[in-house]
């Protein structure tokens, strides 16, 4: 395994959402690209879609040092700009796809990189079962990237653990700031995530020797039901004035509708068919004022979410990296049509492995939170998740700090 | 001048809303306070408010070593709860300072310190003013505390500066996010400050080698314009298609009303046909979308703003520690009825003197932003501002990091 060499060019976009690591896997390509002996490492500017537009960069030209491969591992965002292109089905309409062929052969380009979520396994997916009806040499690597974890075959998904740390960060500190008035309060904190709760979930890291924890927490893999949480918060406020409690925007009633649509009249469907959400913090904030006659107060934590690299987790920031060089080396090895996938061997110590894994059991897929980490009340989360979660928020990467901000590597993509 | 002693105890409170830098603060009168010979130095459990139900602890019970007292120093909001209350006009009614002076009496205060805002300073002053009526021996000094850095006299207030960070920090982040589509888009974000604009001015040093900076500022201390902003974005979007501006809470229009009041039906009514509360940057996100057609997002920093004292700057935790330490220097010399406060001496090398001021020219007031900080159009920051903004965001206060999180002193006040 792994004794390849890489020849000719290759080629690396990034895909779908920002996150704070999707940089650290684009440094691990470039590392391992010119490390296995690529002569060139292109960057195709917003993914497919820019390569599409003939959009490419040397990134040899942009990273010129170590320092500033430290500084792009420590960048949020997508540093060579993203897109939410869908490639259509090549059976019906390939003009895509030989435009994108002709482009790569052009390039001499002898492998592919796509850093992203489950679109972006699914274009990865779509490119390399091309590439093998056209015969092409062109390896087609997947390299796994989402603050939503909900990536298939892979324990974690990079980005994860970084916007992890910054929610269970944030709620300490909010649970902190709702505690000093001596009167009843309800705050609560919104989370991203449409279907999978992970990242609401990790509100309960916040909880410790010198924190009481998020009082309750609502992912959308269960039902909500807004009776039972009146019912619930009303009770809870006979024990403590203060409460702090974590929703996730995707909360849904057993009927099905959404709990921000309950407020919003309009919606919004994004490319893809997603529904775009807002409100289910603002709604319940509004409802339990109503209700209950306490003091209420929604937070979204919006994008920075998945922005704030000032507090990336040292565990993700280097995993990021580790799967973008496994996934070049895989390339190497010619492999094509895989994602690169990291493999937990133990919690305690924590110990991973990476491997990489055919792309079409995890393309267009969704990983939710097993039913059985949630506590009984569905109101919480269990100890199993917590040893699930607890060792990818793990450790600190100090940001670069010049004039008391962290710094970042400059953004190639058109503004 | 500082060659006093301290005699019998002392007691201090925190009033007002929390920041990333009043324990410091509060961790300074301790250490002074024991350094220069307090038997004991008492807190406030909520302030007067608890002071006056007789709720107050031992510090020396709660901060037994240098590590505790670091910790005090990384916690954010008030270790020992907040309060909002008002004390009465003693001439009309003297029942609260009999009692609080009965109190301190039984204590054996020598010297009674305050942490807080403008309101805080005023409740230090008619305490003064009481003390003095009645011949009582007994000092009471303010110390500066808010993020709003509206407090007369002194050059900035403690808290402010970690609050500024963390602002910058979080545009520099927000507008890198928002560049990765390449596509037309608006993010607001909304900035606290309901008179002064000088968290929103803050916004301002996320400029620099790396990233442009937040395109518009808009600030309380001027008329905001809807005729005028939507042109200017309309014209500005036509040189790039990314935008990020920072709103005021407290923008409002020449006749006075606050941008925030004017959503209205059209864009947000709750289920029950009411009027949603809601903020300046949504507002302005709906009326955008609705006359630009542009892709739009608004982002409240909310509670993070004055809470996040994990990018806590270090200037600031330092001066929040030695305002303290100040006020308990300016105690044993006999001093009363003043507040610590900063004075700068130079901008660059940044360095800044400390000493005590006549609370009556303190308490009630409010210092704006200077108009000649506010460039021409009224939507940015000049370069006065940043001279006198970045020396108090520099420097960085490690947090205590355990399990992935920063680590708080236990919260002392009741849940």
């Amino acid at each position: 395994m792994y004794l390849g060499k890489i020849t000719g060019n290759i080629i690396v976009g990034q895909s779908g959402g920002p996150t704070a690591a999707i940089n650290s896997s684009l440094a691990g390509v470039y590392k391992a690209g010119k490390e296995l002996g690529a002569e060139k490492v292109f960057g195709m500017l917003h993914g497919i879609q820019g390569l599409l537009a003939g959009k490419l960069i040397d990134l040899s030209e942009k990273i010129t040092c170590d320092l500033e491969l430290e500084l792009l591992k420590r960048t949020p965002a997508a540093y060579l700009g993203s897109c939410r292109y869908k490639l259509p089905d090549y059976n019906k309409d390939a003009k895509d796809y030989e435009k994108l062929f002709r482009i790569l052969k052009e390039q001499d380009i002898s492998a592919f990189f796509y850093i992203g979520g489950n679109d972006s396994m699914d274009s990865i997916r779509k490119l390399s079962e091309y590439g093998e009806l056209i015969s092409s040499p062109i390896r087609f690597i997947g390299i796994p990237k989402t603050i939503d974890n909900d990536l298939e075959i892979t324990d974690h998904t990079p980005g994860y653990g970084s916007a992890a740390k910054f929610i269970a960060a944030a709620t300490k500190e909010i649970i902190r700031d709702s505690l000093v008035y001596n009167q009843k309060n309800l705050t609560i904190i919104e989370i991203m995530g449409r279907h999978a709760g992970w990242l609401t979930a990790a509100a309960a890291l916040s909880k410790g020797q010198d924190c009481e924890g998020a009082d309750r927490i609502y992912l959308p893999e269960k039902d909500f039901d807004k009776e039972t949480f009146l019912k619930d918060i009303n009770s809870l406020q006979k024990e403590k004035q203060s409460l702090v409690i974590a929703v996730s925007e995707g909360i849904h009633l057993a009927d099905g509708r959404f709990v921000c649509e309950l407020s919003d009249k309009e919606f919004y469907v994004d490319e893809f068919g997603h529904t775009m959400l807002t409100g289910a913090g603002a709604y319940l904030s509004a409802l339990v004022k109503k209700e209950l006659g306490c003091k209420t107060r929604a937070i979204e934590l919006n994008t920075l979410q998945r922005c704030a690299s000032h507090i990336a987790s040292l565990s993700d920031i280097e995993e990021a990296f580790e799967v973008g060089r496994r996934g070049v080396m895989a390339a190497a090895d010619g492999v094509t049509g895989e994602m690169a996938v990291i493999k937990r061997v133990s919690d305690s110590p924590y110990h991973c492995t990476y491997e990489t894994h055919n792309i079409k059991q995890i393309a267009n897929m969704e990983k939710n939170v097993p039913l059985s980490w949630i506590n009984q009340g569905d109101d919480g989360m269990s100890e199993e998740f917590i040893r699930y979660a607890k060792p990818l928020i793990m450790g600190e990467v100090m940001p670069i700090m010049v004039n008391g901000l962290p710094m970042h590597l400059e953004y190639v993509g058109g503004r």
